[in-house]
Order: C-alpha cells, then sequence, then structure tokens
C-alpha cells in the first residue's frame, strides 16, 4: 500500500457522525492511485447500520434549530465553509488527484468552483428572496364570502442524505452543490462519501464540521459517512429521519435509490443526476466555416476530465459528406491523446468492454496496464445503423465519442428525436440554419435541460439561470436543477399561513417587509 | 332506471377522443342517485385500451402545436372555456346535483369557482411572468474563461392524465384546477371521468371541446375518457405519450398510480391530493373566550358538503377541561342534522364501518336505506387513548369529526407531533396563545401544507398565495399545489439556452423583454 501523500491534517479513516467519530469498523476500504493501482492509505472503516440511524437522528434532533437560524446566520455559516474549504487547499488538491488520477490544476478549479459555488448560495440565502414569498391579503367584505389573508413561502424540507459523485471529489461530493443547497435551504445534510476518494472526502467534511463548530450549530447539521458498499446509503435513504436525496451517479444508482425512497413508509423525492449522451447536432453550414476549430473543441469536450463528465458529448451527428474529413480532424487527436487513467477499476472496465462493443477506433494499441488506464477513441457509423441499433445510443464513461452520418434532413430529425432525456444538447451552425432548424430546437427542447449554440456542454457556469437537468433518464425530475440557484428548491416544501397575525407570521411574509426581499404580492 | 334530468344538451354516454367519440362497448356503467341509490340513464361506455392509447396518441400529436400557442391565444382558449363551462351552468348544476346527492346552490358555487379558477389562469398565462425566466448574460473577457449567455424559462412537459375527484364533479373534475393548470401550461389533457358523475363529466367535456375546435386547436389538446374500473385509468398512465399525472383522490388511488409511474421505462411525476384528517388545535383562552362559535364553526366546517371535503377538520384536540361542554355543543348540532346521503355506495359502507369502529356518537338510530343516507357523527377520546391508536388518526371520509382531549400542554404537543403529513392545520387561540405557542406553529409547518389561525380549513381560497399540498400522504410532492396560481408550475420542465442568437430565443427571453414579464436578471 502506497502510504498516500503527506497532508498536513491527518487522515483517521472513519466517518464523522455529528461532533464525534465513527467506530473502527472490520469493513474497511481504501482509495486506489487509478494511475498506479495502488491501494492509497490510510484504511477507511464502513459506517454500521447503527451509525447510519446515528447520523440521520442527529441530522433529525438538528432541524428545527437549524431551519429556524436567520438568513444571516446561514450565510456565514455558508461562507465559513467556503474558507474552511480553501484553508484546506493543498491537502485536498493534492489528495484527490491522488485518488482520481487528474492532474493538480484540474482541482485547483475545482475548489475554487465548489468554494464560488458555496458563497453564491450565501448570497441566495443572505438575499433571501428564494422563498417566494407570495402574499393575498384579505378583502373581508367580499360578497358572497370574505377573502381570507393567506400568504405563502418556501420552508426547508428536512433533513437530506447526499450522494458524492466519482467524477467530482469536489465540486459534486461532501462539499458541493447538493451540500451547499440543502445547506442555504436549512436543511441538515448526511453525507455519503464516494468510495473512491474517501480521503478527499474526510478533508471537506472536516472543513464542514469546523464551520458547524465555530457557527454554534447543534452538531446534527452535518455527518459524513464512509462506505465502499451500497448498504450504508440504501440504509440512509430508509431512515425514517431522512426527507430528500440529493444524488449524481449512474442510472441504475439513482434509479435504484429512487425505487427505495418511493417504497418507504413516508415516501421522500430523490432527485438524481444520472445518465447523459449530449448530443452534438453539426449543420452544413457551420462546417463548412470550421470543421477544424469545432473537431478541436468537440475533442477537447469529450477528452475533459478524461471523458468523465456528466455533460461529455457522446455523440455527434453530422452530414455524412462531412464524416471522412471530420474523422481525419479527430483521428489525429486521438492518436495524439493516448492512454489516460479512469478514476476506478470499475469504470475503467465498463468503458473498455463498452468501447469493444462499440467497435470503436482507439488511439494506440494497447493501454497501460499497471494502473485504470484506457485509450481515447472514437467511432463512426450512418445515421441508418445508429437508428437501427439503440444501444448505440446509450452512455460510455470515459473518453470516447461516436460520430454518426446523417443523409439529410429527415435523417436528422430522425436522429434528434430518438434520443432519451438528456443533460444537454448542441447544435452548430450558422445564425441562419438556426432560424431554419427552428423544429429541431424545439425538439431539443423537449429532450434536453439545456441547448448549447456554437459551444460545448462540459463546462456548467454555476449562475442564476443554469440548468443541470433534464428529462429522465438524465435526471429524476425535469422541473429541477442540481447546478445554479434554483437547486435550493429542491430541498423545500410550501407553506401557507392563514389569518396569521402579523407578530405571528415568518419575517418573510410580515407587511412591512423587514427582509426587504421580492414577494408577488396581491 | 331513473330517466335523469332532461339536459338540453343530450348525454351520449361515450367517451369524448379528440373532436370524435368513443365505441358503444359493452362496459357499461350508470352514474347513481345517492338519495335513491336508484341507477342514473343514460348508460356509459367504458373506454377500451386501444381508445386510451388514441387519446394518448391524440395528445402527443397535439403537443407541439399547443406547446408553440402565444400566451394571447393561450388565455382566449381558457376563457372561452370558462364561458362554455358557464353555458352550461343548468345542465351541469342539475346533473351534478342529481348524481352527487349535494344540492343545486353547492354547484352553482362549484361551477363559479371552476370558471373563476379556469380565468385566473388565463390572467397568469397572458400576464406570461409564470415561466420563471432567468438571465446570465455573457461576460466575454472573464478570467480564467469566458461566462457564457445562459437563459431559462419553463416549458409545457407534455400531455398530462387528469384523474377527477368523487367530491367535486366541476371544480376538481373534468374542468377543474388540474385541467386548467396543464392547458394553461400549454400541456394537453386526457381526461378519466369519476364513475359516479359521469354525465357531469360528459357536459364539461363538451364544454372543453367547443373551446378548442373554436380556438382552432388541434383536436388532441382535450380528450375525455369514461370507465367504472381501474384498467383505463392504469393503461393512461403507463401510456409512453403521457408525461404527468394530476389526481384527487383517495391514499390508495394515489400511492397506485404514483407506483406505476415510477415503474414506467421513462418514469413520470404523479402529483396526488390525496389523505388528511386536518387537525385543529383549541387553546385555552380560545374556548373561555368563544366555545359556542367555535363549536358552531368546527360542526359547519365538518359537515359542508356532508363531510366530504380533503380539507375536512376531522381531528380536533381540545383541552380535557372543556371537552363535555363542547361535546354538548357538537351533540346538539349533529342531533339536529339527521342523516345525509353520501356521493357512493363505496364511500358509504367505509363511513358506516369506520364510524362503528370508531365507536361513534351519531345523531340517530338508523340512517334512510334507501340511498347512500349515513348519520352524521362525532366521538371522543383522551388524548392518551388517542396516541395509543394510531389508527384512530386515519382519515374517514364523510360527516364524522373525532375530538381529542388533552391533559396538559405536553400532550398537545405529542398530539401535534403524531400526525402524518397533512394538507392543513389549524389553531385556534387569542393572538397571545399564538405567541406563547410558536413551537406548536413550528411543528404544524413541518407537518402541513396550510396554517389556519382561528378559522376553518374547508373553503380553499384560489389565489396567488393559496398552498393546497403537503406531506405525504397528503399529497406526493409537499414543493406543489394544486390549488392557486402555482399549480401551473407542476406541469413543466426547466429549460436553458446558451449562447443563443436572439432572433432564435423565446420571446420570454429576449434581451428587448418583448413580452414585459418580470425576469431576474443576472
Amino acid at each position: 500500500m502506497n502510504t498516500g501523500s503527506q497532508t498536513s491534517i491527518k487522515l483517521e479513516g472513519v466517518s464523522l457522525i455529528g461532533n464525534g467519530r465513527g467506530e473502527l469498523s472490520d469493513r474497511t476500504f481504501t482509495a486506489f492511485n487509478p494511475r498506479t493501482g495502488e491501494a492509497i492509505a490510510p484504511d477507511f472503516h464502513g459506517a454500521s447500520h447503527t451509525e447510519v440511524e446515528r447520523a440521520a437522528g442527529l441530522a433529525n434532533d438538528a432541524s428545527r434549530e437549524f431551519a429556524a437560524t436567520s438568513n444571516e446566520e446561514r450565510a456565514r455559516f455558508l461562507r465559513s465553509i467556503a474558507d474552511h474549504l480553501e484553508d484546506s487547499k493543498s491537502d485536498i488538491v493534492d489528495r484527490a488527484s491522488e485518488e482520481s488520477g487528474l492532474p493538480p490544476a484540474r482541482f485547483e478549479g475545482e475548489l475554487g468552483r465548489a468554494a464560488g459555488q458555496i458563497r453564491m448560495f450565501a448570497n441566495v440565502v443572505e438575499e433571501g428572496s428564494w422563498v417566494d414569498a407570495r402574499i393575498d391579503r384579505a378583502e373581508p367584505d367580499r360578497e358572497p364570502l370574505p377573502k381570507p389573508d393567506v400568504r405563502s413561502l418556501l420552508t426547508p424540507l428536512g433533513p437530506v442524505a447526499v450522494f458524492c459523485a466519482s467524477n467530482f471529489p469536489i465540486a459534486f461530493s461532501v462539499a458541493g452543490g447538493d451540500t451547499a443547497s440543502a445547506l442555504a435551504a436549512g436543511c441538515p445534510v448526511v453525507v455519503i462519501a464516494h468510495s473512491a476518494h474517501p480521503g478527499t472526502a474526510e478533508l471537506a467534511g472536516l472543513a464542514i464540521r469546523k464551520a458547524v463548530e465555530q457557527a454554534n450549530l447543534p452538531e446534527g447539521v452535518f455527518s459524513l459517512l464512509f462506505s465502499d458498499d451500497y448498504s450504508a446509503g440504501q440504509a440512509l435513504v430508509r431512515d425514517p429521519n431522512i426527507s430528500a436525496v440529493g444524488f449524481t451517479g449512474s442510472r441504475k444508482g439513482g434509479t435504484a435509490l429512487a425505487e427505495i425512497a418511493s417504497k418507504r413508509e413516508r415516501p421522500i423525492p430523490v432527485f438524481a443526476e444520472m445518465s447523459a449522451v449530449n448530443p452534438v447536432f453539426l449543420l452544413k453550414d457551420a462546417l463548412e466555416e470550421r470543421i477544424e476549430s469545432i473537431a478541436e473543441g468537440l475533442f477537447g469536450s469529450f477528452t475533459l476530465g478524461f471523458g468523465q463528465f456528466c455533460t461529455k458529448p457522446g455523440i455527434v451527428a453530422l452530414p455524412e459528406a462531412s464524416m471522412d474529413e471530420f474523422g481525419e480532424l479527430l483521428g489525429e487527436q486521438v492518436k495524439a491523446a493516448g492512454p489516460v487513467p479512469l478514476l476506478t477499476r470499475g469504470i475503467h472496465d465498463a468503458f473498455v468492454s463498452g468501447v469493444k462493443k462499440r467497435g470503436c477506433e482507439v488511439s494506440g494499441n494497447s493501454a497501460n496496464d499497471d494502473g485504470f488506464y484506457a485509450e481515447t477513441s472514437f467511432a463512426r457509423v450512418s445515421a441508418t445503423d445508429f437508428l437501427a441499433n439503440p444501444r448505440l445510443a446509450n452512455e460510455i464513461f470515459g473518453p470516447t465519442a461516436l460520430v454518426v452520418g446523417y443523409d439529410s434532413t429527415e435523417q436528422l430529425y430522425e436522429v434528434a428525436e430518438s434520443f432519451e432525456g438528456q443533460l444537454t444538447a448542441t447544435v452548430h451552425g450558422t445564425a441562419a440554419e438556426l432560424r431554419k432548424h427552428e423544429a429541431l430546437v424545439g425538439v431539443l427542447s423537449e429532450i434536453a435541460g439545456r441547448i448549447v449554440f456554437n459551444g460545448f456542454p462540459t463546462g456548467v457556469e454555476v449562475c442564476g439561470a443554469m440548468v443541470h437537468g433534464g428529462p429522465f433518464p438524465a435526471t429524476t425530475d425535469a422541473r429541477t436543477t442540481s447546478v445554479g440557484k434554483r437547486a435550493i428548491e429542491r430541498f423545500t416544501k410550501l407553506t401557507a399561513f392563514q389569518g396569521f397575525p402579523q407578530e405571528s407570521l415568518p419575517d418573510a411574509l410580515k407587511d412591512d417587509n423587514p427582509l426587504h426581499i421580492n414577494r408577488i404580492e396581491d
């Protein structure tokens, strides 16, 4: 076993449960270095069902007090998390790189993104309008019946279970968007660390715990559980004290959790972001104008993070006539890329077998067998064959893409109509082509959460308007997003107050609007 | 068989599928007059699975064209539905009264409510801000990466299946809130009529069909299917062309549909409003001030519509010391009430057996056995016994209530904490008591969608701030409401446009805001 990089904080390898630690159980596992295939110290100890129950119970105990914190208190708490995360930056970046096989520079960026996202939610909470306050005043003299005073707003839903993603050890994991938005909404969080990067998880978890302590919040506001199998996560989703689930991962994992959640005595919502091939549609005139830059951009996008992005453009449709030229341009880049390490042995094996079944042109003859290395690749198929083989539309997680040649506008539309729900869909064309293909945009707006024009889908901007969501199987709820300001709305319920005296209303609903928020009145 | 009231429109008893009619199948059934138990003409013909498929297919065919209608077109269409509904008012009121056993005056009000609700959605759509447009403009010079232009809004989700409620033949049925909000959102609707009031359904369906024709919309925008068993409804929810479900009915029915929807190849959301006992908490000082008016108001509320409201206050907690006086006041009114006809034989039988098991004081010795008559009643129990017998907290649909005596503030809180999710919770107290019991409001805001102070939960105002929703089992989604302006948001997906030229953006997202709507920018 590799001793692991020297972090200034010593990793203990046991769950963080409130302000305590889990047991040194004998269900141990380690992270692996994807570049060598070697285990990395220390051992991590899987949480028992009793520990899962304790974390969920503490979250429930903390729920009311945390929900009652003021906007200022929650904003300060979130900013303190971001600060502590940045304080641990070099430890986190080093460990994340070691556990993922991705270069440190990637994690400099990802940590900045995570901290920025947490601060964005701090601003959202501090500003306060996110509660969507609506006020209908009484009309006591209305005939035939008086109109009551009714006011409503979004309130915290209760403890949230968050599952970390394999591919974003920081920004979609312990201190990622699900945790940040749930805490911002006023919900305690119990995180299930991803078994591929438990060390990164522990470091991020300690940063959040420090912020909980400094804010004098009840300890159950945050817990972090380690596990290398499904049992702890499933037990957490079943736990009666949990009220919602945030998940980023595979279709199999997300649908399994959704099924468990729906079979509880009290079913709870599961916001799972799962699977997408993020189709890209290249139109004729755009290719004539800039086929090289499109091929280059596309290659950069489908190999970013070694192809392990949920928004990776996995399928590219273009006119049959441009296939050879485009294939040559891609082929050169693929050849230059060489083998890259994938996140886990499981991801590596699924990738290699997926690529083999699809019949891809790979960049070299053999992958490096020492670690989890695999070859960058792409494959070509006619739209006719693509449409005849639905399995070709399945996601292959990793650095590969499928190029589909359509022979007519009709076939372009057939290909577009053939897709299941997607996180994104992309069109490259001239402005005139986009106008001409208004109907294509219409089709894509039904299947995808975000439509990109003349850009690439990777690189999900964290902003108010962002939609990182989409119809099933992209996610389990097409009305929401897991990135951007709207993500906070997932972890709420609607609550109305009827006939309440001013002093007993939440501040957000009082006549004099003491929080100075935007509201919809009458 | 009773020939039925003479409606000016002749009922045909066959499904309305697009602009055609269903077959004269041999799966026939009739409505019954709850006051006599007699069948009412004509025979209604249950829809076959082929007909279900045809209705869903037409809805899908209509989906894009309908989604693309302008705000003005949709508003005009909705107002035309309201007008046609009012044109059929006397037919609908007479038939609804005959099919439900409820007095005509009730349906004068209910039709007005339904028409008003449809016009409210017309106003919402015409105004246009409901799409929640958000705009983040590009920052091409941002370092290290340029910020893309991202804009997003809510878009129509696709065809919606709507299930009619037994207890609101007009306002929660064919032309009720689910249909109005789905059409307003731009989604075609396929309605499953309730078998207890198919004649009312046909009349309302014809009114909507007239509006579809006059607006020159594709016929699939609206269909109405008859059925007296679960098969048509289940087939509709399974149909791949259906994208969401609106349901008002029993917990059993709602959870069964949610399960079917979750097991589809493409799971879809089910917005089911199901079950509630709507607890009422009476505090000491309020009872001292006005025990008579509270008893009178409560009796009026739990017997409104013969106790067949989803917001019926079914359980009332008050200080043990006031139990005798309150019981006497309720007893007098219950005695004066006499037997009342319930909506269906099934509801009657479930009510009679529920009351018997609970051990209620009924108003007389025997119900009128000719129709579906049952006695108005109430029961008393100590909080200790109530807490020891969870089945006492089950809903009994019909004119009965359970009065629970608590002996301490602690026990009051224990009772409050014991409830499952509710549509409403009500507190009667002085303003000082409400302040003192802030924590009680906190508990209730976790379990209920709406908290009423010094009022009664029946009579759900149709307005912007209304929440007719709540945690499971009150509904399947505590983030939404089936009454009020927010109901439209259920039938949408979020869609973002990145890097789009102005002319290819939806109007709601264009720089110059041609629709003059409220948006959140940057």
